[in-house]
């Protein structure tokens, strides 16, 4: 019987890299290399040591992958789940826009992890990179806006995403991924009831989405069968999760458009809600010649997402929460013209200018923002000055839209500040992880990133 | 602030061993060897092997906490995968009626792999269970009847229970209940439409709640904070999964009211949905000594739940998935005058006079039945016979109902035959854990329960 996910399921069976179009695999490369960065800089960051240690609590002491922030070795397992906790910390890891799905911190923890053990090659892990995008961004769109309302799409679809991802490692056939979807289906989950209260669950998020993934595939590749229609069947996760779910987005144009080249990299370190806005923010100021002094009010006009999720952040107490408070985005690029990761560090809870800012900042539905929305995330800001003037700004595709997308310059320069920032890795290994995701599609072999550096320096140590 | 669920919490963290009536001490024994035996019937039955194998290739080769399938030592993660799935797959676990969650399958997985690796005595594991039960039902019940018709609250609310039993074992005060009931909560997942495929979800679902759930507790003990009200909150379990809950079960007699004493053992080795019809068929023939052969048509007067669990399965092609139809349970029923673990695996699939009879049964919603339900499952079937004759039966308290529960004898009866079925224990180690059970509140350290006995063995086969 022929059905979306069935047709899904074929065409990600199918799917080889001879048939990706170069511009396609190139951002794969550039999309692997932004996150390798997120996930360094992770490191020590609440609450990842919490995930590392219970890694080392329940998992083996050594194996074929590899833990980043601890540079420690382990199974596929545990290596997903720290590396995809690390990953999404910062706030700075990739965004598919009209999936509100964030792709990277959950496809590549575990196609890393299982690359590493199956000794897959550059070019295997790039085409199962692409297949969890194609399927997660499409999922994400399918199960709608109603769905994002609660859960944490990331959390929930991300869990199909990393088992496709690992399906494909594993050469699974069209039944396989339908099984290994309906595996992954079934465990989905994720609500945004804790950013009332800045609590660490987006990172316990993307931890088990990544480790459920590819608990799923691996699982699958022993003979463990899955619901045939977890997608749109009668108890499945449209049924249960969503109230406007679309079948059409599963299957419109496989094979023509590529889910993974519309991934947006994130400029500022902050929720993905913030940036239309301060993209707009920082344009306006620019254009009228403003200092943070100058105003009075700021309005950002925005999508009803954008109000369910930074709504509930009135008075942030971490720098995590911070990074979901309009206020304080605004705050600092107002007051620091940019919110990048060491602002938030430095500035976010602790600058009494930025506070204060924040006092002066609203969110409005706009209708027009939120009619575009999610296939645009439309950036508008209305200005009041203290001399009673008032200005509107409008942008169309933030920084690191696909229309607006980051070149490989500032990709690297990115990612040398997230390698950095919290000592993840050495300005040296920082130049050869730029290299290895440069040539990615030329790698033999996927074999421990920073692990393998470290033996051989303990190995050189041992021999002086 | 004052909530539900931090009403709920302060409980948990207060409850203590002197607190619990003698009757919740003896039935928490009892449910606990009847967990055990279900564990052990699980050894070798697709898809348990497939676990254990994932807790090879992921887990450590040895630790403290015992996969009871295989007899090997892990960590407490990979303990609670494998004999969570092992325990819920010959349907032979207990079921709370009104809250729908099977509570031991989960619970005691978790509680038996954390209390190996922390010493726990048997005392601090029979408050856990206790603290996990209640936990569990209450919010099972909290969630209502539209959340079990897309999810399989075992998969969704096991994880909390779960999780709450868990902290229980590690000292939570009540700040850390909170929290780990938001975690737990924010994992929580399992969706009904594996059942259309006869899919292997269901052990899915118990493994993934029980190791999801020590995951939370175990990550909560070291810091992680999650939700404050995942329960009832605003983009919590109730609003993302739950069009009828009631805030009311989850704090209304608090310490009065003890959920693990209103536990069902199953009598019939299939899904409890068909054991008030299977009872009351059986009642019917009986009283008016019918044989199989003399009736025409059976109708079972079942609630709405009922329905839609049973009703996707239409022709079930594996032993699992005839344990959820409701003409296989009755045909066996009717021909065999059981419906055991025996019956099942010798003819639910091959027994022409089952599978003829299969065909002579149907569902009707029954709006009494229905209104009666989840607090009481009502058994209710009419008969037409060959002769033309019309009968009905009534029953109110299915086989095995806390108003009509199995005896120690009768669950020692069960225990040795769900023991021996799969040779999960030889009859003297059934003895043996029969005798363990009985006397759990005294045990002062709570150790591997085969594995130690495997280890004696060779150490004297290596002796002689």
């Amino acid at each position: 019987m022929n059905h979306p996910t069935r047709t899904l399921a074929a065409f990600l069976a199918d799917l080889h890299y001879e048939a990706l179009p170069e511009r396609v695999v190139s951002r794969c490369e550039e999309l692997c290399l932004d996150w390798l960065g997120s996930a360094l800089a992770g490191k020590s960051q609440p609450p990842i040591p919490l995930f590392e240690r219970y890694a080392q609590r329940m998992g083996p002491t050594g194996g074929a992958s590899e833990s980043l922030t601890d540079r420690r070795l382990t199974s596929p397992h545990f290596a997903a789940l720290v590396n995809a906790a690390a990953s999404h910390v910062v706030e700075q890891d990739d965004l598919h826009n009209s999936s509100v799905l964030h792709p990277g911190t959950v496809v590549f923890p575990a196609t890393l992890a299982a690359a590493q053990e199956l000794g897959a090659s550059g070019r295997e892990l790039i085409v199962a990179a692409v297949a969890g995008y194609e399927a997660g961004v499409r999922i994400g769109e399918f199960l709608g806006r109603s769905h994002y309302a609660t859960f944490h799409t990331t959390g929930t679809v991300g869990t199909l995403a990393a088992a496709v991802a690992v399906g494909k490692l594993l050469g699974f056939d069209e039944d396989r991924f339908v099984h290994v979807l309906g595996s992954a289906g079934t465990q989905a989950a994720g609500l945004w009831e804790f950013l009332r209260d800045g609590a660490h669950s987006k990172q316990l998020h993307t931890a088990k989405a990544a480790a459920d993934g590819l608990l799923a595939a691996y699982l699958t590749e022993e003979g463990l069968t899955g619901a045939q229609r977890i997608l749109d069947g009668k108890q499945g996760m449209a049924a249960g999760m969503s109230q406007d779910t679309d079948p059409g987005y599963l299957t419109d144009c496989l094979g023509e458009r590529w889910a993974l080249e519309e991934t947006s990299f994130k400029f500022h370190a902050s929720c993905r809600h913030t940036h239309p806005a301060a993209d707009a923010l920082l344009a306006l100021m620019q254009a009228h010649d403003l200092s943070h002094r100058d105003i009075e009010h700021v309005t950002a006009r925005v999508h009803q997402a954008a109000i369910d999720v930074l709504g509930p952040v009135t008075r942030p107490t971490s720098i995590h929460q911070a990074k979901f408070s309009m206020g304080t985005v605004l705050g600092l690029i107002a007051v620091h013209g940019q919110a990048g990761l060491d602002e938030f560090q430095r500035r976010a809870l602790e600058d009494e200018q930025v506070i204060t800012f924040k006092e002066r900042v609203s969110m409005q539905l706009d209708p027009e923002v939120d009619a575009a929305y999610p296939k645009k995330w439309l950036g508008r800001v209305a200005v009041t000055t203290r001399d009673g003037q008032t200005f509107s700004q409008a942008i169309d595709d933030p920084k690191g839209d696909p229309g607006n997308t980051l070149s490989r310059d500032e990709l690297e320069d990115k990612f040398r500040r997230l390698a950095a920032f919290s000592g993840g890795a050495s300005p040296t290994e920082a130049r050869q992880l730029i290299d290895w995701a440069w040539q990615l599609r030329e790698q033999p072999r996927i074999v421990p990133l920073l692990q393998a550096r470290e033996n051989t320096r303990e190995n050189k140590g041992a021999d002086a």
